[in-house]
């Protein structure tokens, strides 16, 4: 391993200057070889340091302490071998930010700069000399995929322009490496294949900074079980986030999620090629019936629309497939009797292209032979042309060698099969998306709320009680039920008559948080007797089942129908802040598990796109006799919670309204809540 | 596209006699032509026909008069071209039915035998002679696919024994291409690219016949969704059955589904190496500890099992790898400091190999350059050695070409994703416990219920009501709620008695579907009075808003709590017949889909897979405070209603049970039901 660097940058002819350090040795590889970084004839820019793991920490300190800029640190034994690999790994970063010398690593395969030819790995550095530079930057975390999934993009025609492993990141984050690529004039897209972010924030703002910059990032991450983040953390010491959560920053930051580690340069080349669907309409033209009907599948899976075509654009494909009767033209497009006539086929693309119900268009092709290459030549033209998405599929294998290599020549990006063209198609959509939602949203100033906030929760105090949720909620814009506070049973009468039988009740303490369990619920209390008697005999039975909880009476409320429980919420994850959650409730939550969620603030589209995200969204449209909720109460709701959950970032960590329940008007009311304070400890 | 079919076969050197038929020709390609097919000196075998459409009927007419034994229709323009064009297929069909003669098409690419080096197919052929046949049979219902997919295939170095594209089915169909790659000795195990079952029963007895011989098949299935299955229709003419019911038959009959049609071969391939897990226990070593977690994310989300190894591999792993303390040798095991060391590597792998937990291994290794070969030798003889499936991930691209060819000259099955190599184990898994399933479960003698089930229908009469439909059902041992029928005040307040208070109240008529729609259900009934009260007041109601319903009386029944909603039923899918189906029920069967389906007759372990499929599976175990519910209680009643659905075939079409919900006592009961009969029009 340790030659092996110094090798690579011989083999691609490094042109600046390489010292090596090693105090057994005059020479290597024909160089002269240092005893120590002291007697190097000026500071090096960047170190790269491969040595066995207890010399490691001195070397990078001994880089900090001379000036040098940067080290990478192959070496592993660090996190990922137990505490004291720990401990000095966390040594490494402290050095690296008091002195400012960035290090990546370690246990890092290190980077390749294929934009200035520079390999500091000590994977091997052949595709470097393959041919100029590629427009994608790649972050890795795990070392060996990095090479051998560059080497496989390669293969394929698609460059890489820099590809970093991070490895443990001591100091150098992913977060850090996709800022810079945001930045580089050498990259057009990015993929990143991630095990843990470390730093939430910055990757949120890495995210941010690459929309900004109209560069699309394409992601897989490794660990989403159980099993797969146990085996992700003994291999680089990182603990695996809530996969859930990180879901939720990629859907709102419109990073697009590969469905294996394989398909990410598919889709990076295609996100490179800079042309976004700007809407959900999609042509496909085909030669083969059966590819065009995969494409539609996969399409209307997406929640893409395969458009039927205009009367414009019919009238066109049939005078160029006359033998059609006009009812056979459809969307999907099947060239029919005209397979093989590259002219034809892309007089069709050009049309249903100018159709403008078309954001963009799949095309599946055989490529085969010489007819392929014409038809390439064709599509290569016609991709120039426009500024929608042309995504080509070329069906055939090594019989279509020539007509893939004319369209990668021309920047067109190649698909091997129809689904997977519509997967980038849709990944391109949510980012277009989110870079509108992105622009669109301008910060929400939650300054005097946050002010409120602070009042209303010093007011509430530590230990808030159910009836102290709704309470608060209600002085931030969310609906509660209408329910009061009893001290005695005639005072239950007295509230049960303000509310309107029939009634509940509902014991009343900041101690007791499962009130059926202790007995502390009555539901259906339909005259002032029932609910009299009620009183003082559930009090009783909560009083023997939970004799040191602090009873502070009863909360009468008025009884809603619940054909429908709702659930939504701010949930902290320890990695990306506050998270606004909406979904099914009850006993179902956990039975499917039905729940979208998204990183406060949320973004334009962003509730609209949760509500979409539920399978059992169309339950909120009136289905099955049930009321039918308000998209705008929906929206009212999540932005109340999204303001609360900045304006009390630090105070309140968590907020529960379950059920949630929609109303006769169309609105959502919370029968149930709880505050979780920063102070007591969290959710 | 005439000429290339005869251009095919000489350049493979087609041995056999070549009479083209051409009126206006005297000589075509080298050979002499003949006027007729009365011309010929001899009755050819098979005749490839390649005619305008309105000349096909009349040869294939011909043909069969004359003798032939097959014909190939490669012409176009029958079911797929409208209503002219479905009567020729028809009567296409009829003259092979009525002749014996086997006809392929039409509108089909031709087949391709590489067995015996015969192209029938005006596709490229060159694929032909690249080697050896390969031992995987494939059947495309898709012409434009099945020759870029073959042609992949063949490019990944995986061959086929024969490919047959069926096209648009005037008689032979798919499942009878099964059926003889079933019985085929070159053939190991089958690739399908479908559009529409058009013969159930058959492809039934397709997938048993291979289950029996122990070859798997993959499939793939084209249009699935609305806008895809409406693609599909319009180039073969075949309309997509449900796709649902597909799947349950996939299910049942061990049946492997691709996710991407690309992905067929690398399954088949694997499939076609005839070695099947036993169990659920899954090994992985691997190089790269990112590839090791994403293969155990598969593993986890395919419900695989990644197995702790027993004490005695743990001690050969770290003799191994000594570096390691015992704590770090896990599943997966990472070579980590013996990376590149392929004895090492292939000595950890026989090691978990002879773990008794381990029923597979997947094996990442960047197979690359020199150590990689290395490396794949070692693997290849290992593989030679063990009964279970060893699946080598070989993560580089072409810098593993020489790895990845040992592997497949020894016919190990190589993949490129930790993912895919885990889909295939699992999808093997599957066919392994359909086969078992398979050779455990005679069909059940169902003669005497079948008689009984005649009889009971007879009783019923042809508009079943609810009551009639649970008195049915509580026959065939389904275990329904106490009801009587009352037809008077007097008479419900006796029946309420009888069953206990509180009751419900609801209407009895076979023309009334949605009872709570025409005010036909009173819940809740506490005493005499109140029930006494409700059944005339019900009755008005009913009758003022159903004026001409037929009305029988009321059902008094017990109230039961239904904190669980569930469903369970037959359906007659139009293709397959009868399904059994279960699942969650209410209004949550639409909202969430949660349902799972096994054509009946059920075979052993449906039952089981069929609740493990459920998402909402763990709330019948007893979470929440509901009633667990047994798993024999779902085994007994869906084994009734698998009975049942045999025994009444022809006679019912259709049974829905919902609500179904859990007792105390784990048993399941029926609260509400209804018989759909086949001479009222079916469901």
């Amino acid at each position: 391993v340790a030659g092996r660097p110094l090798a690579n940058l011989q083999q691609v002819g490094y042109a600046g200057a390489i010292y090596p350090i090693n105090p057994q040795r005059e020479e290597i590889a024909g160089l002269r070889a240092y005893p120590s970084l002291d007697a190097l004839p000026e500071t090096p820019d960047l170190a790269l340091i491969v040595l066995p793991q207890t010399a490691v920490l001195a070397a990078v300190e001994g880089c900090a302490e001379a000036g040098v800029r940067a080290a990478i640190v192959i070496s592993a034994g660090f996190a990922e071998a137990g505490p004291e690999g720990v401990r000095a790994q966390q040594r490494m970063g402290e050095v690296a930010r008091a002195s400012g010398m960035i290090v990546c690593g370690p246990n890092s395969l290190g980077l390749l700069n294929y934009v200035d030819r520079v390999p500091l790995s000590f994977t091997t550095a052949g595709d470097m000399l393959r041919g100029p530079a590629g427009r994608i930057g790649f972050v890795s975390q795990s070392g060996g995929l990095m090479t051998t999934i560059a080497n496989r993009a390669w293969d394929a025609g698609i460059g890489v322009s820099r590809a970093v492993a991070t490895g443990n990141e001591a100091d150098l984050t992913v977060a850090e490496v996709l800022e810079y690529l945001a930045n580089d004039p050498a990259t057009d897209a990015c993929v990143l294949l991630l095990e843990a972010v470390r730093d939430g924030p910055r990757f949120l703002a890495a995210c941010d900074r690459l929309l900004e910059r109209g560069k699309p990032l394409v992601a897989y991450k490794i660990g989403r079980s159980a099993a797969g983040a146990a085996a992700a953390a003994t291999h680089t010491g990182a603990l695996a986030g809530s996969y859930a959560a990180l879901q939720a920053v990629f859907r709102q930051r419109g990073v697009i999620e590969a469905q294996d580690p394989e398909d990410l340069f598919d889709l990076a080349a295609a996100a490179a090629a800079g042309r976004f669907p700007t809407g959900p309409g999609v042509a496909i033209t085909t030669s083969s019936g059966g590819a065009g009907a995969i494409a539609a599948d996969q399409a209307e899976e997406c929640g893409l629309h395969v458009v039927p075509f205009g009367a414009a654009t019919v009238g066109r494909l049939q005078e160029l497939v006359p033998s059609y009767g006009s009812g056979a033209v459809v969307n999907p497009f099947d060239l029919g009797v005209a397979i093989g006539d590259a002219a034809i086929e892309s007089q069709a693309a050009a049309a249903v292209l100018d159709d403008s119900a078309v954001d963009a268009l799949v095309l599946c092709t055989p490529g085969v032979g010489e007819p392929g290459r014409e038809s390439a030549t064709y599509l290569a033209e016609l991709a120039g042309t426009t500024p929608k998405p042309l995504f080509p599929v070329i069906l055939g294998g090594s019989h279509s060698a020539a007509a893939r290599e004319v369209l990668r020549q021309a920047r067109v990006p190649v698909f091997a099969s129809p689904r997977k063209a519509v997967l980038a198609l849709d990944g391109l959509r949510r980012f277009a998306r989110a870079r509108a939602a992105q622009a669109g949203a301008p910060a929400p100033n939650v300054a005097p709320l946050e002010a409120r906030v602070r009042r209303l929760l010093e007011a509430v105090g530590p230990r808030p009680t159910e009836y102290d949720a709704k309470r608060f909620l209600a002085q931030v814009g969310v609906l509660v039920v209408e329910e009061y506070v009893a001290q005695s049973a005639d005072e239950s009468v007295r509230c049960a008559e303000l509310v309107g039988y029939p009634v509940a009740l509902k014991v009343l303490s900041p101690d007791i948080a499962h009130k059926t369990e202790v007995g502390g619920v009555r539901l259906g209390l339909a005259d002032a007797a029932a609910v009299r008697a009620a009183y003082d005999e559930m009090l009783a039975q909560v009083r023997a089942a939970a004799p040191r909880a602090e009873i502070q009476g009863a909360l009468v409320a008025g009884l809603l129908p619940t054909p429908l429980e709702l659930i939504a919420g701010i949930h902290t994850d320890p990695t990306f802040g506050p998270l606004v959650l909406f979904g099914v409730g009850g006993i179902w939550v956990e039975a499917v598990r039905d729940v979208a969620m998204r990183p406060a603030p949320l973004r334009a589209d962003d509730s609209a796109e949760m509500l979409a995200e539920l399978r059992g969204a169309w339950l909120l449209q009136g289905a099955r006799g049930l009321p039918p909720v308000a998209p705008e109460a929906v929206e009212r709701l999540l932005r109340s919670l999204s303001d609360l959950a900045v304006a009390s970032a630090g105070r309140l960590t968590g907020v529960d309204v379950n059920p949630l329940v929609p109303t006769a008007d169309g609105e959502l009311v919370a029968l149930d809540a709880a505050l979780y304070l920063a102070e007591s400890g969290g959710q």
